[in-house]
């Protein structure tokens, strides 16, 4: 616990007022580049880590069996906030596959987009489980297990699904798995040290579509990511903003409790970071600033400045402070 | 930075997924009885001041003048969240006044009360300054400025009222003001030592309604606060159900950035915490732990249970951790 590093601060006035501590670990073809905090940390990775558990809805066959497209597969690794256009895309997979809402494991929630938020409101409709924000990655899970001939109850950690998603995360962390926690979906989630995630996301971004299956399974969910940003998140969020904002160059995912990962074909770089407390506000600054520094992103780009440390104002505009780097973080 | 201990820990399946750190300060008659990480550690005390904001709209004889009840002066320490009994009583104040909603310097924000933010969609209509979770405080701004005959821009830090504030902080915390910063709500936030807001909490916990001006402004702040928790948050939040949780006994306030503060008159003790990163969970965690562990608070109450360490459920209602204490905390 004590080896977490100071890495983002919140100012107000001319004072510290808050701070985030964690790790985070910049890996490269020959191991870790660079590191911050404790890289052997072991971490919940989340829902960062959805590219990992869609490797065998691709490996499998079942993606091309179901004639999947490549903004289907975004979907499959995104935590989208519910929109018009993640409702609908969902609706229609589960409707391709002859599934329905109630097929989904996922539970619901109020979906995060304003828009579809307030039609619900509107019409005085409860959110259903379409809404929640892991039912693309549901839809990637039903479709994997209708192609296996397996079961209906696909987030059982013993499924066939979750068997092989659990085999896939060993082989790209190069570590057995440490054990597993249920997340938000209800799905297992596969714990594993902050290194392990860092050279999986380097194997993403070294992943060529002339490889090997892995590496083209790989190549093609992180190109999905990158190039349909609109279906990893939604409007205002930070994955589709910074993904737009890199042009299609680089795919970053978040994770609840603060995860976030990079992959950076060009550079076959992947970042892993943790921030300890699970602060949001600091897991985005964190990487903002990383992939600044490695050049990916333009500081100036307005999605950048939106998160880069630096003035934050109140209810009336007026400035009240910013978040800031913290001395020895980068 | 560092002094900060851990105390509150997110578990998820036999793993700990995130951590927060903090300080904590209990104060008595004869100063610190107890304390948890540094006590010495300047904060923004954020809204948890907001009774000794309140102070010079009492002792100026403002609140008797404008015929004040303890509802509205419960309603001037509060953070509500925007419910239509908050908006109808910040506007029939206004009202009361001679002053209308364009006269409050809060800004605007979303109500957090569902049914009110729900009514509002539903309506296309906009939240206005009266949904601010500070208007109770600001109308009793204006309640003070009025009777001083002091101009409109009452958050300006050298308006006489905040001027009269500063000097209030100082003599309830026995210490000189560390500079200030401006609040979400526009209001200057002096900062202090968490050791000086706990004893300024002891001081109102101890005070009398038959001591003297001050002792009575605080008696009479604290005890409305105790007796119309509805007014000071609202359903569902802590402030609002620990203070019904323990019967009006003792008063309890939270602070934006993860402060939280706690009046208790019968053991004559003050308590004042900070969690370094600003988590709110944590803040709530570690309150509801301290007013346990001091005997105001039945652990098994419903409401205490809630905020507890105990278990977390997922959308779907299966288990899937939950908060601890951190080992050396309580």
């Amino acid at each position: 616990m004590s080896k977490a590093q100071p890495m983002v601060e919140l100012w107000r006035g001319d004072r510290l007022e808050s701070w985030h501590a964690g790790h985070a670990v910049i890996w490269g073809e020959g191991g870790a580049v660079e590191s911050w905090g404790d890289a052997g940390t072991i971490i919940y990775p989340r829902s960062s880590c959805k590219m990992i558990q869609a490797l065998p809805l691709v490996e499998s066959g079942a993606a091309d069996a179901a004639g999947l497209t490549d903004r289907q597969l975004a979907l499959s690794c995104a935590s989208h906030q519910g929109a018009a256009l993640h409702v609908e895309a969902t609706g229609r997979w589960l409707e391709g596959l002859g599934l329905g809402e109630a097929d989904l494991r996922c539970g619901s929630h109020e979906p995060y987009d304003r828009d579809e938020r307030n039609r619900l409101i509107r019409a005085g409709d409860a959110p259903c489980q379409l809404h929640n924000n892991c039912s693309g990655k549901h839809c990637g899970f039903l479709t994997a297990t209708q192609h296996m001939k397996a079961g209906p109850e696909y987030v059982e950690v013993d499924h066939p699904l979750q068997r092989a998603i659990r085999q896939a995360t060993e082989e790209v962390t190069g570590e057995t798995v440490a054990g597993y926690g249920i997340d938000g979906c209800s799905a297992p989630n596969f714990a594993m040290s902050l290194a392990g995630l860092a050279r999986a996301m380097q194997s993403f971004a070294a992943a060529r579509d002339t490889g090997d299956g892995r590496q083209r399974a790989m190549a093609r969910l992180r190109d999905a990511m990158a190039t349909h940003p609109e279906m990893v998140a939604g409007e205002g969020r930070a994955c589709t903003e910074l993904m737009r904002a890199m042009g299609g160059r680089v795919a970053i995912k978040t994770g609840a409790e603060a995860v976030f990962v990079a992959m950076l074909p060009a550079q076959k770089l992947g970042i892993a970071l943790k921030i300890a407390d699970g602060g949001t506000r600091a897991a985005e600054a964190a990487v903002v600033a990383l992939l600044v520094r490695l050049g990916v992103l333009e500081p100036s780009h307005p999605m950048a400045q939106k998160r880069l440390p630096g003035v934050q104002r109140n209810w009336r505009g007026i400035e009240t402070g910013g978040l800031r780097l913290a001395d020895g973080f980068i």
